[in-house]
């Protein structure tokens, strides 16, 4: 591995003002085909909007990832919803994760069949029809498990895992941010018990996401608040065990809580996405050492965008608009301008105002930006472009896009 | 055509409360697969999130915009960046359209190459790339026109179309919504001419799309405020017309103003998207006759999405969140239940809340929403279920769906 000479990268920081700005050849030759292979050219002659990654800083990230966990007796089981490419996973188990995490049933049936062996779904499975498809999968991939938060659909997964001649893999889902999960305490044992007991489930332990804490500002602030958000489900998980259920998994958290969890006795393993990435919204989070900025991790994950019109006053018009960096807040930082305010609102169209420009950008320059939150934005691309230094070295298919079902 | 035969459709309006929610079987058998085609079952047997089309209220809609504009001497001009489909362009084309607008080099490709012979794309090219690979286009599909709005860039539009052996078909691109567009006035004038005299470009008119006006509420005051916005380029295009200049199109004007732009002379067609679809924006804008409720057009666009957790006391969660709705407000619709108020705010899961339930929603159960804003939702999926009455009959590809480039 040559990631630790990689490492002279990292001290130019994203944000130090580095010149994040190409100015635009209007060469007079138009040999360019722009579906050709950009491998090998400057990151800055990619055709824009463009999905790009620092593979210097996400590679550090995943390192990171483990390199901060050893010894705490947490595991990663990094969440795939976030990047679904079958290929940065891969990145992260050959870094030590043991396994990972994805939200739909299409994005576990892209990331099992292209090679990625342990793959834990953390959303629920309801209909027929993905009930049998999530079955045709674990009898495929023996490293599948699923999640289940009420008792109808254990009663539903057994009997298709019965009909599919299986004895398929369950956690159980418990509530900690109102959104999926079982309500904790004994509507949670109970369902616990009962996938123990039906003859085609194994239970394997439990899930506690906490959605609601991983962006509280402050670290000190996260911790008590996230700590005390998981009590439910800690004396959820001490009922499990008193009651002699096998409690092999216990996993949750995410990149704002990491570093938090390993707190609570028993848990096994934490659910990081957006680390491998960062973002805007977890940038502003603020680190146990950082209050102001989240520097766990590095901002690996850029758009490209060309300036298409500078002919209004302390504005700039540029080609990524909501189709290429959604609507989430805080919105896109353009990289080595501090002053720029990008407004990413109108469906084609970005947004750039101003009160004084730091150097001359005009049409046809083109921008980097950080992007407001991770998941959503890499949900709009085909593809990635792997950077190294400001070369293109690789197009990453984003070969979950879209598996929103 | 059996186009009227299917009215009777358009009464059971979509909001009148009908019964929009298909209690899950919980059957005992697990025969179908996710994957085996849907068609001629009913919609509510699709997998969710689905984004689904009603097709007698899209046909509606196509064939409304056309009798609504005839005799008044504009054209339809639809923008394909709305349903990213060539199939919905070819049905637009063969409803009286006298061709269809993109946004993006992308989109043009996949319409041209799709058998959509008539394409204007609204947005410029900037890059060596982009503009060599628009001159391939247009080297092999004679409809293909490309807009300009600054003059290194007719410049190099110029250059480029000589290398490529054509004579390329040009449009200047107005301001009027300070986000595209050269400056109104001389600036505009001096474009135009330069292209004019360019002999690798042929000036075919002008394009003023004025963003900003198209969700004023109120159609009194649209109708002021878009007129009074449209002046600048108006005036313009009098010194074009005075100079001499060939003016066979002067397009713009979309959704929220097509019937209004017919005030202004010279005015050739309007750049309708959302009318094919609408959506929660649109529709609350007002119409000339209903100042509430803008109902020229049906809502024919919906996303179908299942309750995954019902535990949680005034409040449901859905499947739908931000990757699959956005986060456009208003927000997403729940057809048939007026009280409740849908949240898309996470990225994998919609939360509803309300005070009261009209009827028992249970975890399973599947709901039918209208969207945010219908050009970004549809940029999310690579399908859309065509819907006849609660058929599905038809699964559209999105072709032109991530072509942000």
């Amino acid at each position: 591995m040559t990631i630790l000479d990689r490492r002279k990268f990292l001290n130019t920081g994203l944000l130090a003002g580095a010149a994040a700005v190409c100015h635009s050849a209007h060469a007079n030759t138009y040999k360019t085909d722009a579906r050709v292979s950009p491998i090998g050219n400057s990151k800055w002659e990619l055709e824009t909007p463009a999905l790009c990654v620092d593979l210097d800083k996400m590679e550090r990230n995943i390192r990171m990832v483990q390199e901060r966990l050893k010894g705490s007796g947490i595991g990663v089981r990094p969440h795939a919803k976030t990047h679904k490419c079958p290929a940065i996973a891969d990145m992260q188990l050959k870094s030590g994760a043991i396994g990972i995490c994805v939200a739909k049933l299409g994005e576990a049936e892209v990331m099992l069949e292209n090679g990625i062996p342990d793959v834990l779904m953390t959303g629920v499975n309801l209909s027929p029809g993905k009930i049998s498809w999530a079955m045709q999968l674990r009898k495929q991939f023996k490293g599948f498990i699923q999640a289940v938060d009420n008792p109808q659909n254990a009663l539903d997964l057994n009997e298709a895992a019965k009909a599919a001649g299986i004895i398929a893999d369950v956690v159980v889902d418990i509530n900690v941010a109102r959104r999926s999960g079982v309500l904790p305490g004994e509507p949670a044992l109970k369902l616990a018990q009962l996938v123990d007991r039906l003859p085609n489930l194994r239970f394997r332990g439990i899930l506690a996401y906490d959605g609601g804490a991983q962006h509280i500002k402050g670290f000190g602030k996260r911790q008590s608040d996230a700590l005390q958000r998981m009590e439910p489900a800690v004396s959820s998980f001490e009922l499990m065990k008193k009651s002699g259920l096998n409690l092999e998994i216990f996993s949750g958290g995410g990149t704002g809580t990491y570093n938090i969890m390993g707190e609570i006795p028993g848990f096994t393993d934490v659910q990081v996405g957006s680390y491998v990435f960062m973002d805007h919204q977890y940038l502003a989070i603020g680190s146990r050492t950082n209050e102001q900025w989240y520097d766990d991790f590095d901002a690996s994950l850029t758009v490209l965008t060309t300036i298409v019109n500078d002919s209004y006053r302390n504005r700039l018009i540029t080609d990524a608009g909501s189709k290429s960096l959604t609507l989430n807040q805080p919105p896109a930082l353009v990289i080595g301008a501090p002053g720029f305010h990008y407004n990413a609102g109108s469906d084609e169209y970005g947004t750039i105002t101003f009160e004084e420009m730091v150097k001359s950008y005009k049409t046809g320059d083109k921008l980097e930006v950080i992007v407001p939150h991770c998941d959503p934005v890499v949900n709009l691309y085909d593809v990635m472009y792997g950077i190294r230094g400001d070369k293109v070295e690789s197009v990453i298919p984003i070969l979950a896009r879209g598996k929103s079902q």
